[in-house]
Order: structure tokens, then C-alpha cells, then sequence
């Protein structure tokens, strides 16, 4: 990000000219922080769009600390209504978070580092708010506490890969309800376990897919997926992902980003 | 637990002489595991009963390892119905478990062992079933999900008590609903707060009251709590708890047992 004479928008990569207007989410986030819109804008995502990979709150953390914001989580977690993607993105790693106080608390937890997350990310999109009004505004409390019992079981397998368990993603609240957005989510997270995963699940509002595993089956499980993908008939791509442990980076220059993602071999 | 020409159940410490017969807990697992009542079983415990602290949990735990259970988590689990509290006594520590597959996969997470636990144990009692009826059998998604940000963030504050904020133990599903229950709970939590607990929450299904803290605080904890529950004009006790990290122990002599905790000075 730069000042210039007028807005000037550019992208490169993933949404490369979907909207290289004021409109732009980073053009947005950006010159309400500025508060001005003589910037030039360079926009360079590895994240697909609208597939449940958190790639807005990722934009609106740089680009609100490109535009010199104090606080990159607050505003991306205000203008992107995500504080959970919004604090992964500034921190990195792994982390719990939650709007406390009309602020964001983003609060790390342990990842064991050899875990790798295959991702399947079909070529289809669901916009995360179709995908929200696919679910119940009720669920029994029997699955509220279920999920919350999984939820511990998952953290504990996400800081020490030895113990992570199947069961750990097990959920009654949220990947039933959106199968039918995705009729093939069931066999796709199926051919992620066949292929070593330790456990799988949806990534957030999907359609993408998550397996995570061990270093040393990360390409058996990609394979597994690719093959999944290709007898389900869906397009799309398997990337074999490490977590990112730095979060947000600010250049001397101004520019600001996450680190890049290993997009596998 | 001894063999014996005939059942003779003795008690001590909490819980003594409510029920020396075969419907004590201890004799019901003991006899269902060793397959005869021919047992002569002397119960010490130090948790008082029907106040959330998962006696009966602790209690089945033991009686069945006693009796030679090769599992007795899975036996407690079964016979108790509360497989949370069932590992924790069995494994010690902080523990996430879940039934899966018809069993009871326990899992240890992280804790900061500086981290004291104050408790006002009211002297009246709550029976789980009754406190439990008070729970709507549906809740809101909103608040399944509140729920679950804050468990996060109880996680990574338990593991790291500089990570511990008041938020961790805010709570949406049970609370506010087992209050009516023990109108006094509220003042009580906030005694706790006011003496400097980092946390507050109920204890399992209550009536019993949690204030987390760092040890250096928890002396002035146990004050604040104290001078709630003479404010409240209700009896009880306060104990300043430090958790134990052994669970259950097996002695050579048959005997078995949780280790002692700490009833403060």
C-alpha cells in the first residue's frame, strides 16, 4: 500500500480482478483506517475465496495494518464479522478467540507442528451466509455439550498429535445441516480418513474439506483425497498445508502480510 | 476391600454412615465387578456429597480399581453416568473425555500447576437429576457456540495462568438457568472475583462455586468468598484446592484410592 493521486486497486492470485474497484475488500478496510482513498492498493492472495478458508478476515488483518492500523485484529474482526479467522490470521498458529468487551481476546494454544492439514478444496463456492442460514436457530443441549466435549479432545490432539482421535472432530452442530449444500462433503471427508487422516472435518462454513495428519501421511492422505474427488466427479484441488506460525508480518516498506502458505510439493 | 464371610460396608469423612449397606455406591460397583458380595469395604472420602464435585465419581472409580476392574473408568463411567468426572478421577490433572465407540476416551491437557482452586461448598445440597431439570433441552446456536469460544480460551488460560482472563468462564448454557436453584450463586461468584480470582464458575451442576487463582491470590480469595457467604447469610465452607496430577492409586495391599487433596490451612 502506497499514497497516490486516486484509488488504485490491483490483485494477483487467488480473486485477481474480481473487483479491483472501491468495493475491493481490501480498498475498504483500507481507507477507513487511512481515511483517505489516494492509495494504491496491491492485492497478491494464495487463500481461494468463499470456501470456507477464512481468505477475507486474512485480507482485512493486512490490509488494515498496511493502512497503519493499531489494532489489524479489532478492525478486520469488525468489518469481517470473523474474530476467530481475523486472530488466526494476526497470530498465527493456533488460537482460541472470542469478542470480549466489544474488543477481540485472541489467545494461543499449543500446536504440535508435525501435524500437516490437507486440505480438499472443491471448485464450487458457498458464501458463508447461505451456508449459515442452512443451520438450525436451535439444538438440543445434549449437542451443545457434545461439541464442547470434542472440542477439548480436539485441542489436546491439536498440541500433541499422539493423542488425537477421530472422534475429536465429531460434531452435531453445524456439518449435517450443511451436507446438503455439498451432497459430496460425506465421501470427500471419507477419503481423507482412508487415506490416513487422524481426523477430519469441514473447514468452517466449507465447502473445503480438512484433513489432518501426521508429516509422514500427508501425501498418502492427499492422494486419498484426490482420488475421492475424482470418483465423486467434483473439480477441484488437494493442498497439503502447514500451519503458518507467524501471522501477521509488517514490512519496513509499509507492505504488510501473512506469511506465505506451503502450497505442497 | 478385603474378602469377607459377608458384606460389611464402613464409612468415614464425607458421607459417613448414610448408607452402610448394600446400596452404598462402593458395594453396588464393588459386588457387580467382583461378581459376590463377600466383601468387607471401609470407604474414606474427603468430598462432600451432592454439592457438584463429582464425589460419586470418585467414589466409583475406586470401589471398582479396589475390586479389581481392569478398567475402572469404564465401569465408574457406566455405573456414575459422568464420564468427565470419572476421568479426571481416574487420571488427574486436567482431562478432556468423551464416550466413543461405547467407551471412555480420556485425554490430558496442559495445566499450569500454580494455579489454585478456591471453593464454597454451600451447606445445602443440589442432586444432579434435580439441577439438571432445570437445564432447557434446547438452546440457542448462538450460545452453543459462545460456549464453545470461552472453552478455548478456559483451555489455554488453565494451561498458562497469565493467559487466564474472567471471559474464559463465561457461560450461556447453564448457569443463568441453575440459579433459581441457589439464588445465592451470583453474589457468592462475585465474592470470589472480588477477592481476586482470575475465574469464577459453578462446579458441575452446583452448588458448589469455583474461583481460579494464582496461588500468591488465593488466601484473599478464600476471604472474599468467606465474607460473601456470611454476607449471603449461608453456611458452607471454602476450600483453597490445588489440583492433584496423580488420579487414581492402586496400593499392593488392594487397597485403592485418589490422592488425598489439599483442604487448604
Amino acid at each position: 500500500m502506497e499514497p497516490a493521486s486516486k484509488l488504485i486497486v490491483r490483485s494477483e492470485g487467488e480473486g485477481a480482478g474480481l473487483s479491483d474497484d472501491p468495493s475491493h475488500l481490501a480498498a475498504r478496510v483500507a481507507i477507513d483506517v487511512a481515511g483517505t482513498d489516494r492509495l494504491a492498493i496491491t492485492v497478491r492472495s494464495q487463500i481461494p475465496i468463499a470456501r470456507g478458508l477464512g481468505s477475507s478476515a486474512a485480507l482485512a488483518v493486512a490490509a488494515a495494518a498496511a493502512a497503519g492500523a493499531a489494532d489489524p485484529l479489532a478492525v478486520a474482526a469488525t468489518v469481517d464479522g470473523h474474530p476467530d479467522n481475523a486472530a488466526a490470521s494476526m497470530v498465527g498458529g493456533l488460537v482460541a478467540a472470542a469478542r470480549v468487551k466489544g474488543g477481540v481476546q485472541a489467545v494461543r494454544l499449543p500446536l504440535d507442528v508435525s501435524l500437516v492439514f490437507v486440505i480438499i478444496v472443491p471448485d464450487v463456492t458457498l458464501s458463508t451466509a447461505r451456508s449459515r442460514q442452512a443451520l438450525p436457530t436451535q439444538v438440543s443441549r445434549e449437542s451443545a455439550a457434545f461439541n464442547l466435549s470434542r472440542m477439548a479432545l480436539l485441542i489436546a490432539g491439536l498440541a500433541d498429535s499422539r493423542l488425537l482421535i477421530s472422534e475429536a472432530t465429531e460434531d452435531r452442530l453445524h456439518q449435517d445441516y450443511r451436507s446438503p449444500l455439498f451432497p459430496a462433503a460425506p465421501k470427500l471427508l471419507a477419503g481423507l480418513s482412508a487415506g490416513g487422516a487422524l481426523a477430519v472435518c469441514w473447514s468452517g462454513a466449507g465447502p473445503s474439506l480438512v484433513g489432518i495428519c501426521k508429516g509422514t501421511q500427508s501425501h498418502q492422505v492427499r492422494e486419498g483425497a484426490e482420488a475421492a474427488l475424482a470418483e465423486a466427479g467434483v473439480p477441484g484441488v488437494v493442498l497439503e498445508l502447514r500451519p503458518d506460525l507467524h501471522g501477521l508480518i509488517l514490512d519496513r516498506d509499509g507492505s504488510a502480510g501473512l506469511y506465505d502458505f506451503d502450497a505442497g510439493a
